[in-house]
């Protein structure tokens, strides 16, 4: 089947699944669920085909790791998918109700956005949540797994096609594309795709924004920064700027900038360089800094860097202001950290940098749709419209006008013979 | 300057308006007002100007007529702006607050988006009302509008600059695009702009989408639809469809197809063919339409045609999913109504069309912000993400979450020596 076919028909699935109630979905859920144990052996031996071919292949270890899907992590899919059921349900929400005039009512009501792309890495997880995140919020779905997962990507795909055809969901609303050409052309889709999220490197993910006409959700970068103010207290930034680069480098809410307030460099820089030295960090700071302590001398490219490893930048910097504007020039707009206690500044700081999370007194590790309470997470997003930040179930939901007359037309307003009373409703919609 | 330039100025004014407070935005707002009644005669000589020139380049009556910018659309425009004073401050509220555990909090609150570039048509009043939105929302704003306006567009942009620095507001918050080159280079600039909202032509909205990589919030074609049920109500349909035809037929949500059902169609399309005849709307049917009254015969481009003026596309359906199928195949997802005593058809009806406004037993020109109370209109959007539908202020606005912490760091959580408390606080941001 062509891409252009495979996109069509989720459409179609989409537009069923638009109409499903609560129930419908969470049986899926559930038959999904009892399907992924029912089938485990041959998950697990899919997975050791790939595994075992990676391997081969001298796949980095990191990634072998997260390529595996053993027990452990089919009964940690199945926990979410069960805690997924029990969140409230997301579409049919009322979100406004108003009064246009006597028996014209108006309803703002959440509803899917239809059909999303999801290109992901090789997590095989990552399939299984994302899946599960698309059916409780009523949208058809397309998937690109990391090749080196195909075999267990393929196998999951379809124990949750076919559990979900079994309650009811439209033959459809899953498919999982093969190819990285299969993905090009899911991105010239944009007739029957609503929204892409990719999640994967930098340079795939810019690709993808400059590659479609079909709205991006997601982030390319995740420079991070911590700045610690003249009016800091000096434990807590040492706690902070620590665990904000070393606690998890490799991801995108890890510190990759430290800029430090001219006032406190000289007290600040050698206490942080002693334990950044207790875990190999390689610094790379301007000239104020390498008069204080040792470091390799930054160049342009060094604040424009996303280390995702064991390196940070470092700049002095004469004011907040200073601070403010590099974090804007610089920054991914992702998640940025002011370390004081005069308040006045955390506030402003907090209003002036344009990111999606900006922090006080706390570690840019803590931006994640996990630790924020969400639930489930679908992305982090640096987009200015529609999901910033960590990206709930409500990324996925968009919304519908319902406007309920008894034979209303607009030549009586226009006329003056009829006028509109816009009054406030509180009630959910329903006919 | 440079388009660049220009961009890269409002990208660093908007930073600055983020941090307005509503005092000093509803300032500028009445010092603009003021200034546009002050100016008045300036503003009348310039449109002069553009009304004279356009005259002698022979534009179209009905053009001459939404460029005319008289006393009366001045007074019109600042009654506007002062309505818009009155509204709540749409910036720093709080959408969520969560207790993440003891000491650490996190606030979900509205921002501006940021910079936004505006293009739209020939009514100078329209750069008035956006510019005014803009500055009430926050953002920073790069305007182009018709060549027609030049002189008045240029003058107005001028006094509300003018007015609006006196009261504080960063200078680069307003700038007049001149050429459609200068949209060209705009669209490229999407390291600054974080929007485009092109309000147009068809053709023209349509290359905007494909060529920028900027999100892109509007609508290309208003190809909205009346479907008349075998359970209507007969003279409800009737009254419905020739207001949704020809109660204003030059705009995005006048109904350009009717679709009606087979079993009431030997009964209504002779009574509304009446209708339309003194409205001299020149039908074309599909060929059951044909057999049962006069019409020129719809070919494959009919159902894909949007009118906008005095003609009308028909065809018999043999089901309601039918006519779903239809309006999900050639609507543009602006706004289909059914015509129903059947609620639950209507709604599966309002389910199940995928569109940002589905309207029961009721005029599809209602489907308007003004007409839905929502005070302000940015645009009307077809969008699947962000904003659907008629979109007001809220359309300009975005969010970031603040985290406040007491020095939290994401090792004791992660080692379990601390656990997440996920408790909602119910209180506004403050620090």
């Amino acid at each position: 089947m062509s891409i252009k076919e495979m996109a069509k028909n989720a459409k179609h699935a989409s537009i069923q699944m638009a109409g499903l109630n609560s129930q419908q979905k969470n049986n899926a859920l559930k038959l999904i669920a009892e399907a992924l144990i029912e089938k485990k052996n041959a998950i697990l031996k899919a997975n050791t085909i790939d595994l075992e071919r990676s391997e081969k292949e001298n796949l980095e270890l990191p990634l072998l790791k997260r390529l595996k899907f053993d027990l452990d992590k089919i009964n940690l899919v199945v926990e979410g998918i069960n805690s997924l059921i029990l969140l409230e349900e997301p579409v049919g929400k009322t979100l406004l109700s108003t009064e246009i005039d006597t028996g014209l009512e108006l309803y703002k009501v959440s509803c899917p956005i239809g059909v999303i792309g999801i290109i992901f890495e090789s997590r095989p997880d990552a399939l299984v949540q994302i899946a599960a995140l698309c059916l409780k919020s009523g949208n058809a779905v397309l998937l690109k797994g990391g090749s080196e997962a195909k075999e267990t990507n393929k196998i999951l795909a379809e124990v949750i096609e076919e559990a979900s055809y079994k309650a009811g969901i439209p033959r459809g609303w899953i498919q999982l594309l093969e190819t990285r050409e299969d993905v090009s052309a899911m991105l010239k889709e944009d007739e029957s795709i609503d929204l892409i999220i990719p999640r994967g490197s930098n340079s795939f993910v810019k690709y993808i924004m400059e590659n479609s006409n079909i709205p991006v959700m997601g982030h390319a970068d995740g420079i991070c920064h911590c700045y610690v103010d003249s009016q800091a207290d000096m434990q807590k930034a040492l706690n902070i700027v620590l665990d904000s680069k070393t606690q998890y480098v490799a991801v995108c809410n890890a510190t990759e900038t430290l800029l430090i307030h001219q006032e406190a460099a000289k007290q600040f820089l050698p206490a942080i360089r002693d334990e950044f030295i207790k875990f190999n960090v390689e610094i790379y700071g301007c000239e104020k800094t390498a008069a204080i302590i040792d470091c390799n001398l930054a160049d342009e490219t060094t604040y424009k860097t996303e280390y995702l490893d064991y390196g940070i930048s470092i700049k002095v910097v004469e004011s907040m202001e200073e601070a403010i504007e590099h974090i804007n020039k610089y920054g991914s707009g992702h998640t940025d950290a002011i370390i004081t206690e005069n308040m006045e500044k955390a506030e402003l700081f907090m209003t002036l940098v344009d990111s999606g999370n900006v922090f006080l007194n706390c570690s840019t590790r803590f931006s994640d749709g996990l630790r924020y309470g969400f639930g489930a997470e679908v992305g982090v997003s640096t987009n200015k419209i529609h999901a910033r930040g960590p990206v709930g179930l409500e990324g996925l939901l968009i919304y519908k006008y319902k406007l309920i007359g008894k034979g209303h037309i607009v030549k009586d307003y226009a006329e003056g013979s009829k006028h509109f009373t816009h009054k406030s409703l509180n009630k959910p919609f329903s006919l």
